[in-house]
């Protein structure tokens, strides 16, 4: 079923994405038996029978289980989890996989979405085997690499003159004057079931870190890593769930203090205003973690370090890393830690960017 | 060891490239007990017992186990592999992974390589952490998007003026006259080591499929493949090796008759004279496999198709659907069939191309 995360109202496994109270919806199930009900596949097909669809309408580009690398930095071991090697170059296909199944399953075959670029493009990828229409609404300062290829993909734009809210605003209205389904990973609750097998696999990698470190936008990851440890603790596979630490882009904070000065390289996660904020600052409550903002010198510095270790991936990839320097050298973090760092997004897509 | 695969003449695993009779070279070690020697990575280093390499000097940035996707086309079961999801965005990424740690084990910090694009991003790549400097040889018409990509990747390029088998002469030249190692995918035992574990992969993910499509040009992947069935049948893992299949461009063959017209679209093997021919002629031959030659025009109208089902890949990956469609139209292959079409390189860095 799907459960409203602000007065817990229930409703059946529909493609709806807000409760009549306003609040954002999860799915709650009750699964049992991680080890048992594990699939004998080498991607993430893996874990579906933890995942609200039947399996019997799969998009053909399954995503993978992405490599993991562990590096000794200064005091603590950074385990880079590879989550860019997807097939629409970012860890969003984990969620649209899903979402697109679901789509199918429900025979929807129109839908619209704000976005970036990344949760775009992956939509537009995964709905093109699946006959399903996809209206993108963005605004004209998205990067002009992402653009030809969302154009390429056969998506329809709308580019908003706006900031990234009134952008989702407009997007919103157009789904309902237009009676179009809205399917933005913002609230979308299968985008995070989808999101959810990154931690599954992380746990079956390098079992519990002690820290997880998540670019933080609209939080589709830092939900989806959250409920996927949740999840493990529920079936009893792990006893604590690691501390996550939700790392924004100065300026764009929605969790952290907002600072004065915008960090417009890491534009994947310049969301001010996220509508599951609440479920954030609840998912870092109880895992005792934090949040950390990144300017636009440090997500430089990360991401050419990051280059130079043979990681080719977007500027908001490179956060998670600014993050942890950060935090090491203010000492929050023990000598010692195991953290966990998603790098979620391909640099082979901006030519000019890396 | 590696032995010379004219000859037979052995020697010791050092980083050398020919046999003193000119002949090519393989790395000969006894396997036994494939299952028992698989490491619990879910990542390339699940194979490490069976790389020539000691697995203390490895390039971060791991290889991926990459995702199957099962369609049926027509009369028969195609099996794409997803082998462009990597941190370069082709396969080359397993052989490089075990060059560049090869290299690393000699103490080797400079070296040359000759290709069109994909094996020198490769190598590029994973040659930042090693700090290894990387001479690349390349025509002048080689992609933009991807000269500028080894630019930022700190490669030194050398352009020449001349056809692919002038500019892998000039390279040879440069590293002899210069004292370099040269470090050609063409010739390097060691990535034919690479390439195999995708074979060991497919065998993991659905057994033996009758047929193994490989796009061919230098042979690194059809002889990776070859390699790797042939280990796990003498593993006594599996009783039959499946029919490789090589398929060329047109204009460019090597293993079929040399057409007219020449296919300009599938650059990546545009390969009119790979030294390692003669192996591959025996693959085929061993096999009971066959060579295909497809133009520009069924190029395109595969890499079509490929992107509609989701997968963004490259042109010269696109050539091994354009094969299958004629194999089956022709009756060369039976109903039922199942077949293994590796998708060699990621579209996402080709913003013009795909």
């Amino acid at each position: 079923m799907l459960k409203c995360t602000r007065c817990g109202k229930e409703y059946d496994e529909r493609f709806i994405l807000r409760c009549g109270c306003g609040g954002t919806l999860l799915v709650e199930r009750n699964y049992f038996d991680f080890f048992g009900n594990l699939q004998p596949y080498l991607d993430m097909r893996r874990y579906i029978n933890f995942l609200p669809i039947s399996g019997s309408l799969l998009p053909p580009a399954t995503p993978a289980i992405t490599p993991v690398s562990e590096l000794n930095l200064e005091t603590v071991t950074a385990i880079f989890k590879l989550e860019y090697l997807q097939p629409s170059g970012s860890f969003k296909d984990r969620g649209t996989w899903v979402t697109v199944s679901k789509l199918l399953e429900e025979g929807i075959d129109e839908v619209a979405i704000d976005s970036s670029g990344n949760a775009a493009l992956s939509l537009a990828l995964y709905s093109l085997p699946a006959n399903i229409n996809v209206h993108v609404f963005l605004s004209y300062d998205a990067r002009p690499e992402k653009i030809s290829l969302l154009q390429r993909l056969g998506a329809v734009l709308h580019f908003i003159d706006g900031d990234r809210m009134k952008v989702h605003e407009r997007a919103v209205e157009f789904s309902e004057s237009e009676g179009i389904t809205y399917a933005s990973h913002w609230l979308n609750p299968y985008f995070i079931e989808g999101t959810k097998t990154a931690a599954f696999e992380a746990y079956e990698q390098v079992g519990v870190p002690d820290y997880v470190f998540a670019p933080t936008g609209s939080g589709t990851l830092l939900l989806g890593l959250w409920k996927g440890f949740f999840e493990l603790r529920k079936m009893g596979v792990v006893s604590e769930i690691p501390r996550l630490i939700a790392v924004q882009a100065s300026g764009y904070e929605s969790l952290c203090e907002r600072s004065p000065i915008q960090n417009l390289l890491a534009d994947g996660i310049a969301i001010p205003e996220p509508p599951r904020r609440e479920e954030m600052k609840r998912a870092l409550q109880e895992t005792g973690g934090t949040c950390v903002s990144v300017d636009e010198y440090e997500t430089e510095n990360a991401l050419k370090w990051l280059r130079k270790a043979g990681f080719l991936v977007e500027p908001t990839s490179a956060v998670v890393l600014a993050a942890l320097w950060e935090l090491v050298e203010t000492g929050e973090i023990p000598d010692g830690s195991k953290i966990l760092l998603p790098l979620t997004g391909s640099g082979l897509k901006l030519t000019q960017g890396i």
